[in-house]
Parts: structure tokens; sequence; C-alpha cells
């Protein structure tokens, strides 16, 4: 699995103070304990500060590239701050979080990833709002593999975001969301899916219990990488667990290691 | 998820000392409080007492009934065992485990389903040993519905166990064994699988994260029961999480529900 490693987002209360303060040792004390814990990219995120994003954004590019060497996931839908963000950027192909099939956003974003030869996250929606069935989601995603790999995007640099709902609203969007998965892997062969674990649980409680089920049910429907916290111990234990179950961990050889180097938590 | 409880079997430590004993109290109490945590079938199995197996399963038929009224699944190979169980049975309709397709097991256990009007737990194996694919495992359901139904018993009235193999043999066996549930589910409306959890993680370390991985993936395929311990409250929690998660619990209803009881384990 590729893990997108979500801690350093002001949405969330242990990092906004650190970010607003811009302080740097705080910061990259949370990229560095992520790559540690086995995040194949950092996404940075200061969409709560509307006004000095673009500022932010570079200075966590900056900071972050510091200390770790990972690629980084660049998470705006703010071209200015994107663009300052990865002019900023020296740590190999980032990934811009994310476009969508929206008229306007999509405008905006795509000159970026061609003008940075970025990778990017695809969210499947469009101007008609959040899409019911998957269906709608997958109809989503040929458009967008269309009009991206015309300019040149490969297969390969894609993630699709299912855009999960959560099951409080609707019991049948945990399908909705596995059987988006599984069509898009199966129908565009090189692409990635990736999604947050959290939408689907929101609202309802012992979320855990549901974000941890939902995980291993994605990775079962090809889901190949997740934006998580990899420093959740037990959220790590279930990926070991989950890639061993689907038959992409030969002879047990990730899962033992993890187990011998005390990652498991039963 | 129709529940087999499995904690009345001799191979268990904690239950192996009160059935020699003969101590009714103790055996009650295990059923009990299995019926409280949610089983639906109480499974007695006292097969590592070959020499007596027949007595002793009569006793635990006989003990058990005079405390729960759910039905019991008899779990054993021995015919004469079995017979003298199922005569002493008053809890409506009992569950043989288990028949296969091996000729000598077959005709040594299917008189009693009818004798009995039972249903049946059937293992997708016959006397070429452990098939090794999904394939061969649903060509031996087909041949085992085949001859059951035409005997009279009911797609609903049998269980197919998909035999699970460990990971650890072969690290396909998990996409075989949910392969295997979601194709027996497909191919025969109305019919029943269920399993045991804990074959998938045969000599790996902390297995409980991947048992719990299995149940929650199979539950995705189609599982519609599972041989399990119900007092185990985080195995219990991932039941709920996963119907929830698979469009099987309306409105969060039976989530809630447990978690309003006390009864997940974050």
């Amino acid at each position: 699995l590729i893990i997108i490693g979500e801690k350093i987002n002001t949405s969330l209360k242990a990092i906004r103070p650190a970010v607003e303060a811009m302080d740097a040792v705080a910061v990259q004390d949370v990229a560095i304990k992520q790559v540690e814990a086995g995040a194949n990219y950092i996404d940075v995120n200061c969409g709560t500060f509307p006004f000095k994003e673009p500022e932010l954004l570079e200075w966590l590019v900056m900071t972050v590239q510091e200390v770790v060497n990972v690629p980084l996931c660049i998470d705006s839908p703010n071209p200015k701050a994107l663009d300052l963000a990865l002019k900023a950027n020296k740590n190999g192909k980032p990934l811009i979080n994310s476009i969508t099939a929206e008229k306007e956003r999509y405008n905006a974003i795509f000159p970026l990833v061609l003008k940075y030869s970025t990778s990017i996250v695809a969210l499947c929606m469009d101007d008609n709002g959040m899409p019911e069935t998957a269906d709608d989601r997958v109809k989503i995603a040929h458009r967008l593999v269309e009009s991206m790999t015309k300019e040149g995007v490969k297969l390969e640099d894609i993630y699709f975001d299912p855009m999960v709902r959560p099951l409080g609203t609707g019991s049948h969007y945990g399908i909705v969301a596995i059987e988006t998965i599984r069509r898009i892997m199966e129908e565009f062969p090189g692409v990635h899916t990736t999604c947050g674990l959290s939408n689907i649980s929101f609202g309802i409680p012992a979320r855990k219990l549901v974000n941890q089920a939902f995980l291993i049910s994605a990775i079962g429907a090809g889901l190949d990488s997740a934006i998580l916290d990899p420093l959740d111990k037990k959220i790590m234990s279930f990926v070991y667990a989950a890639e061993l179950l689907y038959g992409k961990d030969d002879f047990c050889l990730n899962y033992l290691t993890a187990f011998r180097e005390g990652k498991l938590e039963v």
C-alpha cells in the first residue's frame, strides 16, 4: 500500500498551532515520524488558513523537505497556493491533492499538473455534485482519464479517490465505495486508487472499527494507496494483515518482519 | 451473521476438564454466556475423547439444552456419536458438523441428515483430499448440492465450509477462500456459507489481526455464518462493523444498538 501520511493538516488540532506559529521543528518532527512509520508521501495541508494559505503551504513544503526525502502530497484546491508550493518542491515528483471533473477546478488545477509534471489525486465528482452510484463515479473517472491522458499524463500518475459518502447517510455507501474501487482498478490497469478512511464513519460512534473494516475491504477491492495516520499502529497492523490476506505478501515476509519489529498491535 | 458459538469443544483447554468431569454447571455456564453474547447455535464437540465420544456428546446435548433454547451444532465425524446426540436433541432443528464429499464419510453421515431432518455443514473436500483452487471447491459443492437436494434436503439447510488453508502454506489461500465463498453464494441462492476463523492464520504470529481481516473480507464475499467465540468482544465488534459496511444494517440500527449496549470494543 502506498501510504500518504495525513498528519500535517491544519484541520487537525495537534498540528494547527505549530503551523500557525511556523514552528519548523514541530512540523519536521511529525514529518520524520510519519516516514519512519512507513509513509511513502507526506501530505501537507493548511486549508484552514485561507488568507495566508499560499505562503504557509510554500513554507510547509520547504520545511518538510529539509528533513525527509519522500515526495510530498500537496493538498489544496487553491491554484495559487499549489503553484507556490510546487515551485518550492525539491523532493521528487509531487502528488497534487486534488483535481475533480468540475469544469472550473479542472481548468485551474490541470495546467499545474502539466507545468510541474506531477502525479494527481482525482476525485470522482463533477459539476453535478457528489455522484450517487458506482456507475456515476466510474463514468467520471473515464472522462478524467480521457482528458488527462490526451495531454500526456500517464495512468500511473493518477490516483482516483472514489468519493466515499458516510454510511450514516445511506447504508449502501460502503458497497458503492468498494465497488467503485474495484471497477476503476479493473478498467484502468496501472492507475492507482486512494482515499481517506474517516468519511465512511462520519457521524457514527466507535468510528475506528468501521474505518478499519473499510480499509481491509478496500484493499481487497484493489485499493493500492490510502491517506491515513501511519502512527496509528492499529491501522498499520491491518494494512499488513490485509496485504497478507489478499496475496500481496509472498511468504508472509512483510507481515513477519513487521511483527519482529514490534509494529503489529493485536 | 448466523453465529455458531465454538466454546464447548474439548480441544479448548478451558472447557476440556469440565466436560471430562461431566461438570454440568460449568458447561451450562459457557452455553448461557454464548447465547447472551449473540450465539444462534451452540456447537458441541468432544472429539478429543474418541473412546467415550458417543456418551459424552449425548450428555453435552442433554446438558446444554437444559439451559438454552437455541439449536445445537453437533460436531463430530463419528456417526454413532452423532446418532446418540441427535436422538437426545430437543432444541429444534440441529446442525450436523459436518459432512464431506468423501464417499465413506458421506455415506455414513448423510442418512442421519435425513433421519433427523437436520441442517448440515458441508466441507468442500472429497476423496482427493483438500482441494487446491476455488474452482475445485465449487465443483465439490455442486456435487454435494446435487446429491443432497435430490434426497429432499433444502438449500437453506446446507452450510458450506470453503475449507480454508493457512496463508503460511500459500499466500494465495486467502483469495481462494474468499473467492470460494463468493461463488458458492452466487451459484446457490439460499444456501449458507460458514467457517472457522483460525485456520487462515495457522502458524503465523499476531493471528487475531489476520482472523479479523479474514472475517471482514469473508462477510463482504457473502459469508452469512461463522463458527467463532461470541465472547470475543473484538471479533463481535467487527461482525457489527462489517455488516454495517456491507449494507446489511439499515440505518445503522444494529451497530448503534450494539454501541449503546456496550458491545463494541474499539
